[in-house]
């Protein structure tokens, strides 16, 4: 039996997205990945570039939206507006979600495939020049900075230990596949994926 | 290219060891598991049964062993010589090695695909419990005692934290597929490695 659902949780500039495009591609998938931020755009007002700006990442003023005079913490309420818009999507199912935390929101889905991507920081920086060129801070700064950032978000809101292989059914290194090669891996855990087996991903 | 060598790290009751096996077999490689015990006999003098008891997790009598009158330590003499044994094994190639900290102690060996094997608690104890059969000691305690102390060992000897995915290429949540399907995804993963991708594994 197929997994109707892949989740992909990915290292920045590990490849990932492009990853979950093609295993969508080879599946016939629907592909969630920025589009999502629209989604939640509609479900709670909020506007696109706050949800891009926080809704993977902490933010950069976390000190200051957590303790802001209305008591109420903006980014939480983003995280549960986009729990629900992960949820809406894992009900029609036939799709991979990339990022946003859908691995620890689908935990307890069993027709989930739950991916972890990832590739050491040279294999990283490399592949993000690559794809989006140099910039005025210096690489390995943006990296650092992205990485500490991403790793904050998931661990604030999911409780789990960035990396750990426990809660993922598959994780694979795109320093020593290439990404073509990483989907297909996916692709043939997706079809031999028996949900009669799988585990709630919990600590 | 296809790998040279796979090692294997797995949890206890994963079915690592067969799949280790499987992808052996499928790969025409050479197996080596409890059978490296007899190597490293060979090589040390240490009888296989203090072999057995202290190659892969911490032993029982470790702080005895540690602080023992002659100023060393047991243990790290038969790390040592376990180490000697796997990189002769490693110079032959061709072979699946099912843990003894192979990961670790390859690390820098490009030809080498790295697998990490889990499940969850109820799935390795209920293929502990077909495999093994029941003992005087309750499973619960059993599975406990020996995550404990193989994590021990790892973490002692290698400095790593135990189940971090960054260290391996692949790996494979044994309660999400059959040993069969995890195999198959080994072998595929052995088959379309690129050693010129492969980063060092490294903190």
């Amino acid at each position: 039996m197929t997994a109707s659902i892949i989740t992909i949780t990915r290292e920045f500039g590990s490849g990932g997205r492009t990853v979950g495009k093609m295993v969508a591609e080879a599946l016939g998938y629907d592909f969630y990945d920025w589009n999502i931020v629209e989604k939640i755009g509609k479900e709670t007002g909020f506007a696109t570039n706050f949800i891009e700006e926080n809704s993977e990442e902490q933010s950069r003023f976390a000190g200051m939206l957590a303790s802001n005079t209305f008591g109420f913490n903006l980014n939480e309420q983003l995280f549960e507006a986009q729990g629900r818009v992960i949820f809406q999507l894992a009900q029609k199912g036939h799709c991979v979600i990339v990022g946003r935390c859908a691995d620890y929101l689908l935990r307890k889905d069993p027709n989930v495939l739950s991916c972890f991507v990832y590739a050491n920081e040279e294999v990283r920086k490399q592949r993000i020049l690559q794809e989006y060129g140099e910039t005025e801070v210096p690489i390995e700064k943006r990296l650092k900075e992205k990485d500490k950032r991403r790793k904050a978000h998931y661990q604030y809101f999911t409780a789990r230990k960035w990396g750990r292989a426990f809660y993922f059914d598959l994780c694979i290194d795109t320093g020593s596949f290439t990404l073509g090669e990483a989907s297909q891996l996916i692709v043939f855990a997706a079809k031999n994926f028996e949900p009669r087996l799988r585990h709630t991903k919990e600590d």
